[in-house]
């Protein structure tokens, strides 16, 4: 695929944003509906494109782990389907007037919400991203440019087939979703300078690809960057609830961006706290590195180096540190914290409100685990990733956050004198 | 100065914000005050700084209106503290809770507006811009690193050293503000890399630096490409009304973004109400460029290329087309309108609907002029710019675009389980 050509989808999902923009609410329904009947009836065909990434994945020597990621079942296409149909029962954003006011003048000046036009999402692995971004960003106005890894091109392409075809039988346009049929780098990097054809830009995957698309961007970029998550337990926590919320932070899924990494304890009630919750830790198999204080008050712990705060693990491994103050607690996490989601146990309600203004992160939470960091949870009923950064859209993004706000102003005649 | 000295001051900043995030408006509103006090208190100094760059700009040989905006005079300065002091009248964003919800689990979830961070503005010439955004970032409790044109250098320096003082004298961190002091392009190019410790680029100026910004930067940026903007006179359009809102969005201030360009007349009242028309632009020294329909109905005006649909003037000069149909119209704007602002005259309720839907500008009037696209016109108080892009902030940006929200979430010890 030469450059020209991803230009060329681009101008193509541009001209079909406009007519996105425009539809209503029971045409991207309709359109929903058929994208998910269409992968119900198209199992046989994304199974056997599936197959050819699988076998080229085995071929090429990729783990176990990553061969299962990649792999399409029947209740998998079906998962993919329900969710396309869940994204058809969500509220649509666009079009809604949230604000009004009346200027000296005369002049009515409101905000109107509005689709952002065309999105390109850069992902790797999973295909179930394939049909659950084309599904959010539908509903949502947008036409989207799909760049998944170059492991899934085959099953991505089937999938994007199915989807773009019953896009185009619901009568929107078919170009409304596409996915990029080229695992070229060249390809990626013409992409992220298709300034004024691409309004947003939105990697997921790891580390490296996310540097490398912010990078190479001059398009914007919201962008998950990683998970260093804190639960401070205050001196006035209720020390059950601390323990609870803390091991579910730490134990319930590891390998996420929302679980806990490192443990604060207030040093009020670090010999109270420490001892039993390392000990319960310990035959939950988790590994646990703590400053001296924590290793003082349980001796199994392993040394934590200036390095543990800064990391990290996604595994069964935490870190501990006791602090001598609350401010302490906030410092430590405004300079380790990684700004997706931090948490505190109190029962002072002072802290809690000073915590809750004072902690800078996507969401702050009070006496919860942080584990709940996430779309679905929040009641948002969708998740497009979680935004780690400020502009735009901070923690996790629902339909809402894949539209923009423009004014609107209605006169009568009005003019200006620039004299006056 | 050398890289390593803007990642020092970057880092300054950092801690600075997060001093400023938690002060109160009190606070915020107190420091203004001293700073336009302190701008007041040393016209001398100022204009001291300002006659050595006014000496350096007039021994370069620049143009007199490149010295005009460069000099500073005493009203000059004393409309700079106004302005400083008219931002301690605003309303502070900062902390408010802008809705809360409750989950099914009890939990408490919400979104609090929080300062953005550290903001860097770089910006050309007009040495005023030094106190505006400073206080516009100070009051949103956001940290400010300034880089202007290196022509003001001295200007700028000593504008920041008397805010500083009076943020200092008046409780809040020095660091809140600060004027790179350093010409050198590399030194931007540094800035521009510091994602982590620099939130947001505000890039303010020419094309050439707006588009050197965005592609060099790592950290987002909010930017003002251009406006080309249209007038559509529709076919139902009063034209009496017509005509007054097309003059002043052409004639009122030609050199300013938010003017007219394009004119679109719809076919069915070209007759009537392009001659007069263009015999009032005549008069008033507009050179009127059209389409062949345009010149068959006013024979004067000169022929229209197809580089014209796409060039902002900034000039007295406009651009006229004759459109068949209210579809023409907003096609045209589609495609050669740079998204600033757009308007439409008509008295058909539904036209008036669909252009304010359809078309896609962050500012869409009915029977207005643009010209009124302006933070003070649409009553927001005060306008650090406006955006042509569509993430964060679309049109006119006041102190609210200068923060972002953050999910705020109660609990009473909930845990999540992931295998349910």
């Amino acid at each position: 695929m030469s450059e020209c050509d991803i230009r060329r989808m681009a101008e193509e999902a541009r001209r079909a944003a406009r007519e996105l923009a425009r539809a209503s609410v029971a045409e991207k329904n309709r359109a929903l509906l058929a994208m998910a009947a269409g992968l119900t009836g198209a199992h046989a065909r994304i199974l056997a494109a599936n197959a050819e990434d699988v076998a080229a994945a085995r071929a090429a020597g990729n783990t176990s782990a990553f061969v299962d990621r990649l792999t399409l079942t029947e209740p998998r296409i079906e998962a993919m389907a329900r969710g396309v149909r869940q994204v058809a029962d969500l509220p649509d954003p666009v079009g809604a007037i949230t604000d009004m006011w009346r200027r000296p003048n005369g002049l009515e000046v409101g905000r109107m919400r509005v689709p952002l036009g065309v999105i390109g999402i850069i992902y790797e692995s999973r295909p179930n991203v394939t049909a659950d971004a084309a599904a959010l960003c539908l509903k949502s106005g947008n036409a989207v440019l799909l760049r998944g890894g170059s492991e899934a091109l085959a099953t991505n392409r089937a999938i994007a087939l199915v989807l773009s075809a019953a896009v185009e039988a619901a009568g929107l346009p078919p170009a409304s979703l596409a996915v990029v049929p080229s695992a070229e780098r060249a390809v990626v990097k013409e992409m992220l300078s298709l300034h004024g054809l691409i309004d947003l830009i939105i990697p997921r995957g790891g580390e490296g690809l996310i540097r490398a698309v912010r990078e190479g961007s001059q398009i914007p970029v919201i962008a998950h960057d990683k998970g260093l998550c804190h639960t401070y337990v205050d001196e006035s926590a209720d020390l059950g609830m601390a323990a609870e919320i803390a091991y579910n932070a730490k134990v319930d899924r590891p390998g996420v961006c929302n679980a806990m990494e490192t443990l604060l304890v207030h040093v009020g009630v670090a010999a109270a706290f420490l001892p039993p919750f390392v000990a319960r830790l310990t035959a939950a198999e988790v590994e646990v590195r703590g400053c001296p204080s924590t290793r003082a008050l349980a001796p199994a712990v392993l040394p934590a180096t200036e390095a543990d705060w800064d990391t990290e693990y996604l595994a069964l491994t935490l870190s501990i540190r006791v602090v001598a103050s609350f401010e302490e607690a906030v410092a430590h996490i405004a300079r380790h914290g990684s700004g997706l989601a931090e948490a505190i146990v109190t029962s002072d309600h002072g802290r809690a409100m000073r915590f809750l203004r004072e902690v800078d992160a996507g969401a702050v939470f009070v006496n919860a685990s942080t584990r709940f960091t996430d779309g679905y949870e929040f009641g948002m009923g969708a998740e497009m990733g979680i935004s780690t950064q400020k502009l735009h859209a901070r923690g996790p993004m629902g339909l809402t956050e894949l539209t923009c706000e423009k004014f609107i102003v209605l006169g009568g005649g009005q003019v200006r004198d620039s004299r006056k």
